[in-house]
């Protein structure tokens, strides 16, 4: 059996990027650390930060709930969960994000979207959208998160992006020559504009693998179902061929992340203008078109659903 | 059996970017159409240019001496052979070289590196090359082409690098950061100093399998067997790892290129100035440094082989 790199116990957590073997307190130790360097090194929080943690009942974001509260015990922090309305899949959600924040003693706030909107994702079907939601769905979640952080006066908003998310979001990118999205996929992106909060990405240097090993670890409460809107997502799909690519270079993520930062990103936006950003003719939030890309959605499928105009608020 | 998607006829060509059956006759039309469309939108080659094009005896530069010929009857060309004292390998490939323009009735012209300059290939090794000697030849080669070109008044250098060479080296660099060398590739590299001829890449838009089966349609006279020094080089491991993105991906490589041109490339280049060009202390090439990285290459195999500074001319 494996040992442990640092102090020799049995090993039960491989870092196939770095070939070692870790014990699971070990690893905990090595997770807490990254994590804690991550914060200091793109200066994320402040001690008299309000942060906003964007739960949704999967390891990374518990993970997340869990690393920030033990590295900042002093720091105000509040765990949202969006109830998507997904049947079968957003109330055990629900549940693990209860018994998470109960767990870690973290407050607590509920977004009901069919509640306090009147639709949930599904009812994107047979919409525009012909198969997956993920878009739509992604750009509901994006939208409530910046506005409930906005109004109810949070300075930061973390959500659990890790290194496989950021480094299948930017191969895609590079791949399509889509320079404005390199530009905007950030650790910490500064708020820009009074409605926006700045929105930061704490696991930023760690992967997927050790999100699942810590959230283990810890015995962290998380679903055991998939969304199962998702089946099929091209994301997962990016997931194998991002998969295949570490396969042959085990390191892949990090080298192409930091030569990213450190060379590619400079670069970049030194060429790059970002586009003047206007008020939203319906809601007022910023966009850089006329309507958000969130009142749109709502729009198309309030009309589905009510044969009326929205009138949400949130 | 497949049938070509032109002409009904049994096909024998896959493509597998683009899904496409097609027979040998289709298959070299749609080739010659392919590398007539890179020359002209790139205004590679103008009536009264003069092409020097190097051959090393492979189906690449074999496939390229020939649509280039077939292409451009009215171009005044000559084709160019490194001999660069391979045992078992330079001798074979200078005969089909000699074979190919014979063929096709192009002026050859030969340069033997260890009659010319005293060493050959082989030479560098257990100097500071430990392992393979990839880097040096390259390095080599890429020196005497040009030097050749310019003594002898060619307008034009044209080599057989394809599309696979290219997103290689392009991913490469990108996974490593290195902008310099990501502005640098390009189907057209002007001259920038009178001691540099303009580089053009004619098949930078086929693929290393269309090469094979344009020369093997062709009956081209190529070799049949490897370097045997380049076993386990770099390139070949990394032709295996976008092998495995391509089975993912079929079209990788012409999205990524496309991508790169039409949207990263400009967007870097606008961020980089080049580095000002001196000229070498020992040959008065151009160079960035003091002393260009070949002479210190010739330098360092001389002092090894003779005991003794260099005192080469080309």
């Amino acid at each position: 059996m494996a040992k442990c790199r640092v102090c020799g116990a049995p090993a039960e957590a491989y870092l196939d990027y770095s070939r070692t073997y870790l014990c699971p307190r070990c690893f905990n130790d090595y997770y807490e650390r990254k994590v804690r360097a991550t914060i200091q090194r793109f200066k994320m929080i402040k001690p008299n930060d309000r942060v906003l943690v964007a739960v949704s009942g999967g390891k990374d974001s518990a993970s997340l709930l869990a690393v920030l509260r033990k590295l900042l015990p002093d720091v105000e922090m509040t765990a949202l969960y969006i109830n998507l309305g997904i049947p079968q899949y957003s109330d055990h959600c629900e549940e693990k994000f209860k018994k998470i924040t109960e767990v870690l003693g973290v407050e607590s706030l509920v977004f009901d979207l069919k509640r306090e909107l009147g639709f949930s994702i599904p009812d994107f079907r047979r919409t525009v959208y012909r198969r997956r939601l993920c878009s739509p769905c992604g750009t509901i979640k994006r939208y409530l998160m910046n506005k409930i952080a906005v109004e109810q006066g949070f300075s930061k908003l973390a959500t659990g992006h890790h290194m496989d998310d950021i480094v299948e979001t930017l191969f895609n990118s590079y791949l399509h020559g889509d320079v404005e999205q390199i530009v905007r996929l950030k650790p910490v992106l500064p708020s820009t504009h009074p409605k926006f909060v700045a929105k930061i990405k704490p696991l930023w240097n760690v992967t997927e693998q050790e999100n699942l090993f810590y959230a283990t670890y810890n015995e962290l409460p998380v679903r055991t179902v998939g969304c199962p809107l998702a089946k099929g997502a091209r994301s997962l799909e990016q997931k194998r061929y991002l998969s295949s690519l570490v396969e042959h270079i085990p390191n892949f993520r990090h080298v192409f992340l930091s030569s990213h930062m450190r060379k590619l990103l400079p670069a970049l936006e030194r060429s790059i203008t970002a586009p003047p950003l206007k008020e939203c003719k319906k809601c007022g939030m910023p966009t850089s078109g006329e309507v958000c890309a969130f009142c749109r959605r709502a729009e198309l499928v309030l009309g589905k659903i009510l044969n009326q105009s929205p009138k949400f608020k949130v």
